[in-house]
């Protein structure tokens, strides 16, 4: 069939097995022609074709309410409930999400992004549906990585106690976005071998032996504890001691499995874990053997062979500058201990993971314990390194406060995808780290120009002991400077002077520097002399530079690539007048106070104003009336 | 013994258990002569006793390290280590904080007062000890309470995962502040009760009459979720699960018991889990006999009845208007639900409780999962009533922003002890709430000036249905004006002009509205006239009087009781700049940038300089050359 045509999936309650087979090869080859195309999170979306039409085929909605935990995994469901035809527009400006986003569709009830949301999301529902009165099934599809973040814990706290009537599925791929770690993990690994029911009676027979050796009190304990007593009922004990009715483990490419489980599941009382295996990339196979993450979310490829197709990049990321610096200034330091949540590849890990090992910690998607594990490695003189992006960031705010600032510890933020990140969209663009972080007492926050100013910041960061520090670097690849041989530590709290000029003033940092200089030149040629400061400190700032600004009387305007509200041009509002400069004539250009949606980056630039043309106008305005320099 | 006498804990080390039960009821006795005096956490740190002096005996402090999670259970501990003698002044201006503090001893190696964060310390200077090759114990105590907290369960995860040997001490009271909720209290409550080791043979009967009815699949599966295997092997795997060795239950008031376990678990390799049960408030019978949670932190009492000293307030708390008028509004509007996370004396809860029990739901130390649960009711139609402190909100940044905010939901914020909250200290101050909400889209934020604003602030959040609306109000009491009969809608983003005044206009909100008031009286009679402004909206703020007051020149003064940078005043500051005043001259008073330790709120405003008489010397500043009046 032609998966475009697709209205809503009610088509589906009639279908037969061998029907939703078909169904399923037809949607998978959709998915990796269009998503060649445009790029997406394939690996994660074949994983779940035959989850998510079972789950359609049993379910009613948008009655009842299918909940995609971080929800890269919906495009089947967006298949599956009339969008296919969208595919082309997949991740592009004004174009279809890759998130699931109310606005496009009834079925879509939730919106997500960030992991680990969707038992609470679910808990609201179920509650709000038994407030009422009426009998919608609540369905929240969590992955096995995204259950090991501490909010979903919560939740599953709640969900057990309270009881209510909820059908969580478990999609367990063993992966999240890297190998999944950590003790739930694997928890679930016993689960996924411990077979069905043969070991009931294998493991009795163990236990019984066992039984008459339990001796003294401790002795007992020892034994009670040493002793594989505990794999006995290892099926499902877990969530059973939490109060949920355990289901599984299911094939989740076997249709039979599925609806029969998913029927069963609907016929029982009280919160249910319905644990389903699944395989990412299911059924394309340079996804289906992707072992380290390469295949969660990528770029167009080339169908037959797997190879990507974006064009070789000849400037390294910044991830990779970043953590490789780390990695070297590792070699001699011993201080340094890295700390990932779950992003050891988005981070560029994989280089001081194996060199080493010993001092690189990825704690699963957990960035509230990142944080406060890093703080307790920085207690004991520790240097710790925690690479973790401005978007994420964002759940560990109260850590960073009360743990890492407030102890005044010698924590390394390593801030990526700072700024707009593009077709993620509004849940993850990296807007608001430096309002959520400037006010902060402690601690220092910067951003580098180019990759040689990072390094640089990297090895100052490194050599910083006063206190916690924060560097923050955009997505993507950088400018394709040469890098010093030498590293050399940046003084705190100073600017630099990029370009010197007499009518205004631009203070900016980072990415939008490159958009500030192109202004400042092409101003030149109307004889608008335009100074462009590298505001690489965003907290402290440079006092000097500015009481000698402030002082001249220029014109200033503050450009950033993060929300006004508190930003960097607010730290500049509040110097002036603080320092008396009521008279100063300060511009600022950001992003405004709403969130932003997906596109390109430089689509998404263009649409808030944020370019050297806008930046040209703006300037024009402040400076209405140039008159011809003498 | 006199305990103020005490320097170190080495003492310990030769005492018998005579002697420690004689020591233990010293201790008791020292407690509840002085914290009737000073008020603190009497029945924390009484049910703590016996534990604090067996950890102290085994452990060698501070070369192995004691981690105190929340921190306001650390008395008996501060009284081990040598500052009994400062106890008089706990709590206190310059004064012996509540909490564990670097600075006061070396025997405080990490500091904490929001919940849940000793295991992620621990896991910290575990890594850092391994990495040094040292071999100190690392020793987190953590009450059953926040082990619900989503962070220490990402961090049983991982310390489960990583194998790294760290002694959990389990302090299982069966309360946080409250009586604690949750699946995982139930995992607790059935170890309590399982007793040792007959389980192990009675169930065991049990389950082999069990086996042989198991059937076909499907039944099978249910069967052995329905049936009681799981009850079987319950004792603790739980937590061997997350790869923990269980030890207990211990009483955590028989010293045998308690140094015994504390000696096997020294000797155990890989993360332990030593549950101990306590009493809390053990030893004085008020305390021990309280089963809500007014014993649980206090002010002044009288030792003989257990009567608290305090003066009968005649105003109503904030936490009793705010929560007793979503009661009174919940009669008639069914939407209206309320969360609180573990606080529901405190945030004064009890009357809707006991009215509205099925929609009142106290889901734990958890505001990540509370917060994202109210959006999970909003999307449904419901009025979520989410009360919450601002110190704790801290933790949800990530849930505020990314699911209610983005999808612009109906929760309402209910932000308690927002401001400075006293003897609490810097963990506890809600004095970032301003700064880490206001750049957030499509939030609103308001803070009454009185009770009878207030109640109108509460009604009008209930019935707004825009999106977010929070309402953020001080610790304490009111100031007991009259309410109106009839609740009254206020325009949201109207500010209320509380004086006139031509020289200056003092724009400000909450608790600083009455000094700005008493300065304005005062800078009458010296003739210096002042405008003051209600400004209740801190966002939406009231754009048309913003112009009229810019548009007019008068110098304008902000004040606020938090955080000045990106805060209120600079809120004025980017609303001047955007719309062209640069010529305003505008004047922040507010909290700098470092952390407000304890001491009442008096003294502290006193100390920062934001009190009536700080108004009038700097208006004085604005105003230098203030002329008579014509």
């Amino acid at each position: 069939m032609d998966v475009t045509k697709i209205k809503n999936p009610r088509f589906l309650k009639n279908m037969s097995t061998k029907q939703l087979i078909e169904l399923s090869a037809n949607i998978r080859k959709f998915l990796i022609e269009k998503l060649s195309k445009t790029g997406g999170h394939i690996g994660p979306n074949l994983g779940v074709v035959e989850l998510t039409i079972a789950l359609h085929k049993e379910f009613d909605s948008p009655k009842d309410k299918l909940i995609w935990d971080v929800g890269h995994q919906s495009y089947v469901h967006k298949i599956l409930t009339g969008r296919a035809a969208e595919f082309d527009t997949l991740r592009q400006y004004k174009g279809l999400s890759g998130f699931p986003k109310r606005s496009e569709s009834e079925h879509d009830v939730w919106e997500t992004g960030h992991s680990s949301t969707s038992l609470s999301a679910a808990m609201g529902m179920a509650i709000a549906r038994d407030l009422k009165g009426t009998d919608e099934y609540i369905v929240p599809i969590i992955g096995d990585g995204a259950l090991t973040g501490g909010m979903a814990l919560e939740a599953l706290n709640h969900i057990g106690h309270e009881k209510k009537d909820i059908i969580v599925v478990l999609n367990d791929n063993e992966m999240s976005i890297a190998p999944n770690v950590g003790a739930l993990h694997n928890v679930l690994g016993r689960l996924r071998t411990a077979g069905k029911y043969q070991w009931v009676k294998d493991e009795l027979e163990l236990l019984l032996k066992r039984i008459p050796a339990v001796g003294g009190k401790l002795a007992a304990t020892a034994e009670r504890i040493k002793d594989s007593l505990k794999y006995l009922l290892v099926s499902g004990v877990f969530f059973e001691e939490l109060g949920f009715t355990y289901l599984g483990p299911v094939d989740g490419h076997n249709f039979d499995d599925l609806l029969e489980n998913l029927r069963y599941a609907k016929k029982t009382k009280g919160p249910v874990l319905l644990h389903v295996i699944t395989k990412k990339g299911k059924g394309y196979s340079p996804a289906e053997n992707d072992k380290v993450g390469t295949w969660h979310g990528t770029g167009p490829y080339k169908i037959e062979t797997g190879d990507f197709l974006k064009p070789v990049e000849t400037a390294p990321s910044w991830s990779e500058l970043v953590s490789e610096t780390v990695r070297k200034l590792a070699r001699t330091d011993k201080r340094i201990v890295a700390i990932t949540p779950a992003m050891p590849v988005g981070s560029k890990l994989e280089g001081f993971a194996s060199e080493f090992p010993d001092r690189m910690f990825d704690v699963g998607i957990a960035e509230q314990h990142a944080t406060t594990l890093a703080a307790g490695l920085a207690t004991q003189g520790m240097k710790p390194f925690l690479a973790i992006y401005s978007t994420f960031l964002q759940r560990a705010y109260d850590q960073v406060v009360h743990d890492v600032c407030r102890q005044n510890l010698n924590v390394f933020f390593a801030i990526d995808r700072a700024g707009l990140v593009g077709a993620d969209g509004e849940t993850h663009q990296g807007v608001f780290d430096i309002a959520f972080l400037r006010h902060i007492p402690n601690l220092v926050i910067m951003m580098p120009k180019d990759e040689n100013e990072g390094q640089h910041m990297v090895y100052t960061a490194i050599q910083y002991d006063d206190g916690p520090i924060a560097l923050r670097f955009p997505r993507g690849n950088g400018l394709g400077v040469k890098l010093d041989e030498e590293f050399k530590e940046i003084p705190i709290g100073t600017w630099e002077v990029l370009r010197e000029g007499s009518d205004l003033a631009i203070l900016t940092f980072g990415t939008t520097i490159s958009m500030a200089l192109e202004a400042a030149e092409k101003l030149a040629k109307e004889k608008v002399s335009v100074k462009v400061v590298n505001a690489r400190f965003i907290k402290p700032m440079d006092e000097k530079m500015l009481h000698d600004l402030l002082e001249s009387n220029m014109p200033i305007l503050t450009i950033e690539e993060a929300v006004l509200q508190g930003g960097f041009g607010s730290a500049v509002l509040e110097f002036a007048h603080d320092h008396g400069y009521h008279q100063a004539v300060i511009n600022r250009m950001g992003i405004p106070d709403r969130f932003i949606e997906h596109g390109s980056v430089k689509e998404l630039l263009n649409e808030i104003g944020l370019t050297a043309s806008h930046i040209i106008e703006r300037v024009k305005t402040i400076i209405p009336k140039k008159q011809k320099r003498a």
